[in-house]
């Protein structure tokens, strides 16, 4: 059986959304989007970088954000296909690591706290397809990499893209 | 830079000798450690392990850990001259996510987040040697593997064995 290793933020959960909307419904105005290259905090006015900072740090956060659509039906039909990883890189964040776990065994009860890796750095996985939103996660691996498109990597070049998870499926299933 | 890929309960940390010294103080009574092959509940009696079990569950039991002997000074000699990377099996108990990594940064303050790997199964782990008390941890890494001695695997055949950190240091330093 193939092994997929696949990205959590961005790809299956929507956390840049859930971090915008948060962010309008508080401060009532609109970040930056042109300016997001890399990283939304670029699109954040400096004043208002430290409270982001800590609703992102917060116990919760990483527990009610919305998932992608299509995401869970294909990632079901991926499960009996391959041998699937949810490798999220979550050490950075503390209060994110049972988050996260209890936002996949909701979402994703097919899956298993077996297929759960929660790391800083990724570049001691191994597998034959991943799919993940940053180059210097993909950069590394040395099975077929797929950059998950954002808004954030729109001008990185070298990777073949999925834009969503109907090409997901077109292309594994 | 070489990969060194470490486990952390019972090659780090002396997960069984908090439990069992927990188990002593709480029944007034030893396990049966000749029964302990493969894993230590079988040498507690039946009606004690479910109020064991949620002691291993619990919030701070792998907060509080005793650090195997000599283990911080050789981590920190290997760190300079390895890429090290410490993966444990924690998905399972999601009250010992955050406690591990504070785990980790209290006891080993030159490591950091990105070389933390908190996941549930290893085998999408990829490194040039492994560490690991768990022969069903070793047994599908690519690398050099070396099993960590413990009472439970002491049966085990097959593996090169290092049974404490000052042979560690003797084969890595």
């Amino acid at each position: 059986m193939e092994r997929i290793i696949i990205d959590m933020d961005e790809v299956m959960a929507d956390t840049m959304g859930a971090m915008m909307a948060w962010y309008i419904s508080s401060y009532g105005i609109q970040p930056d989007y042109s300016r997001m290259k890399g990283s939304w905090m670029l699109g954040i006015p400096e004043e208002h970088k430290e409270t982001v900072r800590k609703h992102l740090y917060s116990e919760g956060f990483f527990r009610h954000l919305p998932v992608m659509e299509g995401c869970v039906e294909v990632m079901e039909a991926l499960n009996k296909k391959y041998e699937v990883f949810i490798v999220s890189a979550a050490t950075e964040f503390p209060n994110s690591l049972r988050d996260k776990l209890e936002w996949l065994e909701e979402h994703f009860p097919f899956l298993t706290w077996r297929q759960l890796v929660l790391c800083g750095d990724k570049r001691m996985i191994a597998g034959d397809f991943m799919i993940d939103d940053h180059v210097r996660n993909l950069v590394h691996f040395k099975g077929k990499p797929y950059l998950y498109s954002t808004l954030l990597n729109k001008d990185e070049t070298g990777y073949d893209r999925i834009r969503n998870w109907q090409e997901v499926a077109d292309i594994f299933l």
